[in-house]
């Protein structure tokens, strides 16, 4: 096994021979742009990671790790455009840069070209990773509509967020994982394995992301602290308040959740307050610390040496410790 | 080989078992929506009768024709979001009954299903009809940006028109046939045969619905006529009149396509008598005769029975002779 730095390094490369320079430009302009924007590249780097894990080249997992970062661009060129969204990692979105029919046309290009990079394999690993993305991609279409559904419903129950955040972000980290074991050629029962894993570890990844939304250090989170306070959204923190504040802190909660102020600052204090003092923080630390351990737990039971499997545990805690 | 009608009601049969009533409700229920809409179902069945043709059981070929079927509703979803339409089959479009947001999300999720028809069918035709499917599905949203690009660009050849109609509507209906050789199991000379003739025969539809448009009998056509004109489009028969006119005839032409008068009555008869005078109408038959003939032409090489070829031939022949 590699460092997480080095996986990242190679795939880096590897997208950037692979720029997709065609006609028409304004087609494919937009995908060189989103895919150049940056980020963690953490889904790809799970698949070159697991087919390693399973003691495979993880250069033969190339294709498959760029198939899951265009579909997860895919997801952020239509989701901000379904969110308004003017900014994507402190850039304009591809709507925001050009315009709305460009987002969609040029993602569902994505759509499509992530099954292309399939095409580089055998037949029948050819049909176990296109059968796979396609199952993982509509249940993330269907976490995204659970996710607009919720904007509107009052009664989103702490089961139903977590079903809609397993659907919106967790399987796609556990596909990008069971990919790798596809591409490494392990058993089933193996990938059935890596697939909880990183379903779960997923969980987590999102749980955090809420947290640190709230909770984040201003100085080392990168966006603004408060976001989801300010937009009114029903994440795990405020749900579990809502669950197990006080008749007051409940009503409160609500006044502030039904107004948007122009300068946010004291909304957002008051609701940090509410998290803290209903439990709900303690408690998104807790269930993040629980789906870790679930990931974990997981891990234990593949057989692999021990040693890969620290690697594993190693980029876990290192997800869970992570300021942005 | 059995009559279209008889092709329509077996798929529409299977289309109907085959409707997807699954949660979210917002992102299926745009599904069933826009495929109970209706239509000619030409593409699905051509796949149907080029398995019949090629001498299997065409009811193997249901899956991949219910795919291609997906695949061009989901570009009518998106493409009406583009285009900005209220209609569609004299329907509300998914966006005007939903929102632009459910269009998006639900045809993202038609895109994905089109795949999932794929699956069952063995591994072999399983990769070579989800590859034919992926690279035609590109070249139809090539074909949809050329078009969009066409909008504000007054410098557009013939030779770019077509091309524009070959990807955003010819290869479909040839990937559709194609896929029914496919499933049928003949050789890859007789695949690319079929496709030959399905591209030549869908490029002669598309230029027969853009002088329908203009010269369709407005009892029998059902929509309005002069659509186009209307929206300043840049159609076969303008690209030719401009070419083929005096420059009189050219600056009338331009004029009236820089103009949207409210009422668009005098507009709409000025032009059809340029494109007359000019020899665009004739012009546009006869080209439509020449690519029907170019898809005979392919037949003629075929080997399949003389009878079966007949069926075909008439095919193309309603479709060139029709009014709607």
């Amino acid at each position: 096994m590699y460092s997480i730095e080095h996986y990242r390094k190679e795939f880096l490369d590897y997208l950037g021979q692979k720029s997709i320079d065609k006609e028409p430009t304004r087609l494919y302009a937009p995908i060189t742009y989103i895919l150049g924007l940056g980020g963690k590249r953490l889904r790809p780097v799970l698949t070159l990671m697991t087919t390693d894990l399973f003691g495979a080249d993880y250069k033969k997992a190339m294709d498959a790790a760029l198939a899951i970062e265009i579909f997860h661009n895919f997801s952020l060129v239509h989701d901000d455009i379904m969110d308004d969204a003017p900014l994507r990692r402190g850039q304009q979105t591809v709507h925001g840069k050009w315009d709305i029919n460009t987002g969609i046309l040029s993602g569902d290009a994505m759509l499509i070209l992530a099954y292309r990079f399939f095409e580089n394999y055998p037949s029948g690993t050819f049909r176990e990773l296109a059968q796979l993305f396609s199952k993982t991609a509509l249940e993330v279409c269907e976490g995204q509509q659970y996710d607009m559904d919720f904007e509107t419903r009052d009664d989103v129950t702490i089961p139903e967020y977590l079903r809609m955040i397993e659907y919106k972000t967790a399987v796609l980290v556990a596909a990008a994982m069971k990919m790798g074991g596809i591409v490494a050629g392990v058993s089933i029962k193996d990938q059935d394995l890596i697939y909880e894993f990183g379903k779960n570890l997923g969980i987590a990844f999102q749980l955090q992301d809420d947290y640190l939304d709230a909770f984040g250090d201003p100085e080392s989170f990168g966006k603004q602290v408060g976001g989801d306070i300010i937009e009114n959204k029903k994440t795990f923190l405020y749900l579990s308040a809502m669950q197990m504040g006080s008749a007051k802190e409940e009503k409160e909660l609500l006044d502030l959740y039904s107004i948007q102020p122009r300068d946010p600052i004291d909304k957002i204090s008051t609701i940090k307050d509410i998290f803290v003092s209903t439990g709900a923080a303690k408690l998104t630390k807790s269930e993040i610390q629980n789906f870790t351990q679930k990931a974990f737990g997981v891990l234990d039971i593949l057989d692999i040496p021990k040693k890969k499997k620290e690697v594993l545990k190693q980029f876990g805690e290192n997800l869970m410790d992570r300021k942005v």
